[in-house]
């Protein structure tokens, strides 16, 4: 299947990237106006599946790299994503044939849209989470054993670097420091790799996922409950299984600091009508784990989404206020995002949680 | 003039280059002991001239970064210096056809010794500095207008980076970084510059000097004064001036800390004889500045640097220990350090010294 990313549908794009951003991403919003108006200026880019990939075709991923907390006041000029492929490119030697997302989550969505059109290179419908992460190493390209180095660093004044490391755990500790020096809101071109590398590790389909969540949140509205619309779209058989509504209440406590070069913390609820019940989700840029009454009840990989509870819109986790009223919907992983490997890097261990993972699905 | 880097000179060259280190520049010792099997294994390197370089000679440069306090736990293989080099050249598309030290002081004067013989590259006579420095903008090249960077940045297990910034005192703050995430003892290839950038913006014959200054001392050790000899050694007139004996006393109080990737603090030092007189020698990595009775006595640029008061051996900040009998001994700069473009680098005020620079001599 080959479409186009128009304009037209963007704005469903950014949404439904945002939900799959799980609190994390970055900020739909800006990248959303970022994408518009590079393709207004550059026109639409071609999305072509992994499978329409030739297998030495050259796949670079480009990613916003930071605390969600800095972005929203810092913003992107464009030319720093351009220049963090194009010194990619220049380190290794050769061209990128195709842009693939690193995460399909928040904001990471449409800068891989800027890039495609800014060049005139096809876009890959795929990413390497399904989701967002907060850490370089966390996903499954790297769950393949494919590199996320050599990997640019690239801020909005053209301040450079190339990081190479043995491992992309250290990749991601080497570059969580330059992104604290250079201001914390940088992009990194990363995870070179062939096309045969991209058919062995990739996400399918996430673009598309993602556009079809943020319809059915918009086509929710119209109807007597948006979280029900979305759960519907989730199950009705894809990537994501058993999507749920966790827990229906208000945001009466928040602890978030941004701090080792992420947005930490601890998001308090409660029931609207009966006190006594309580959730807490916890979350490093994204969510990570959410607790109802002390009990576990859903944990990474699976992914925790905090929507609006009237109008469904997702919220990242920079935007949580004491106050705002909440559902909290939760699904499952890609299977991808389960096998051993992948829990080894992104699993609750990964994230100092204690307790081994559960699927969504057995709890 | 040119000579060679035979091992019978190293141990007087490391003394004196320890001593122009002014309590940074990394330990020489260990310096020393790689300097030496370098030349067992790959020979003697030549040493030659600034004034012998072609104009378009490809001239780089080489130093270890990071805090003196993890050096001397974190030790060397050699070949992160080769690497440190072969990235430089790589980014660059070109081969060095000459090393320059970036600092002579401390063990940065025999890393470039290890990296020419490793090479096969002539060693020029020169540096940066003609002492030591703890920050990457802090030098004559910097102060003259050509860039440290691209530079590169290796750890002892092959990580690297390559580092591009507007400004050096930003590539700095991005090398630091990288430089604690790697473990604060790193390796730095940079200042890529022509030979006649070299010939605008070097210290010359600062290896000379260093080797002069270990000999003095050395052979002031058969006398009854070591300081005396090297006071006489200094003030023959050549780089450095106004050598002076500032104060004799013993360590009384130190604060140290490894921060901000920097080894910083404060030694205390009281008069053997008359206990009312008191000298504090604040340093970062190095030096800056001496105070006797509370007032300033002598500042960076200008050279500070504790002897033992025996055996006039250097004393480097992350070897100060309390009760250490000492003297504190101060001169001027090289003039090259002394232009109102050097002072703006590396005057008190990039210290944070609230006091304006008054030369050594003035006081």
């Amino acid at each position: 299947m080959t479409f186009q990313i128009r304009t037209e549908i963007l704005a469903d794009l950014a949404r439904g990237a945002a939900f799959l951003g799980t609190g994390g991403g970055g900020d739909p919003y800006i990248g959303h106006l970022i994408a518009r108006e590079a393709i207004a200026q550059y026109g639409a880019p071609d999305v072509i599946d992994v499978e329409d990939l030739a297998d030495d075709a050259v796949v670079m991923s480009i990613a916003g790299f930071g605390a969600p907390t800095v972005q929203i006041e810092k913003l992107i000029g464009g030319g720093e994503v351009e220049l963090a492929l194009a010194t990619l490119e220049h380190h290794l030697g050769v061209k990128a044939s195709a842009i693939m997302p690193a995460e399909i989550g928040g904001s990471n969505s449409m800068i891989p849209i800027l890039l495609a059109a800014m060049r005139g290179l096809p876009l890959i419908n795929a990413d390497g989470m399904g989701r967002a992460f907060p850490e370089l190493q966390m996903n499954t390209f790297s769950a393949n054993g494919i590199r996320a180095t050599p990997l640019s660093v690239v801020d909005e004044h053209g301040n450079f670097a190339i990081v190479s490391a043995d491992s992309d755990k250290k990749a991601e500790a080497m570059t969580r420091a330059l992104a604290i020096s250079m201001g914390l809101r940088v992009f990194v071109g990363c995870f070179p790799m062939s096309g045969r590398q991209a058919k062995q590790s990739a996400v399918r389909s996430t673009l598309t996922a993602a556009y079809e969540i943020g319809v059915a949140i918009r086509e929710g509205r119209a109807g007597k409950d948006v979280s029900q619309s979305l759960v519907e779209c989730l199950n009705k058989g894809g990537l994501y299984k058993n999507a749920r509504v966790l827990f229906d209440g208000k945001i009466v406590d928040l602890v978030r600091e941004t701090t080792r070069g992420f947005s930490v913390g601890t998001c308090h609820l409660t029931d609207l009508s009966r006190s006594e019940l309580d959730c807490t989700v916890i979350f490093q840029n994204e969510n990570l784990a959410a607790r109802i009454g002390g009990r576990l009840v859903a944990m990474v990989p699976d992914l925790i989404c905090i929507i609006d509870r009237e109008t469904g819109e997702p919220i990242p986790t920079q935007s949580l206020k004491y106050g705002q009223r909440v559902k909290v919907v939760a699904m499952s992983a890609p299977d991808q995002l389960r096998t051993p490997q992948a829990l080894r890097l992104f699993g609750p261990a990964a994230f100092g949680i204690d307790e081994e993972y559960v699927p969504i699905e057995n709890f």
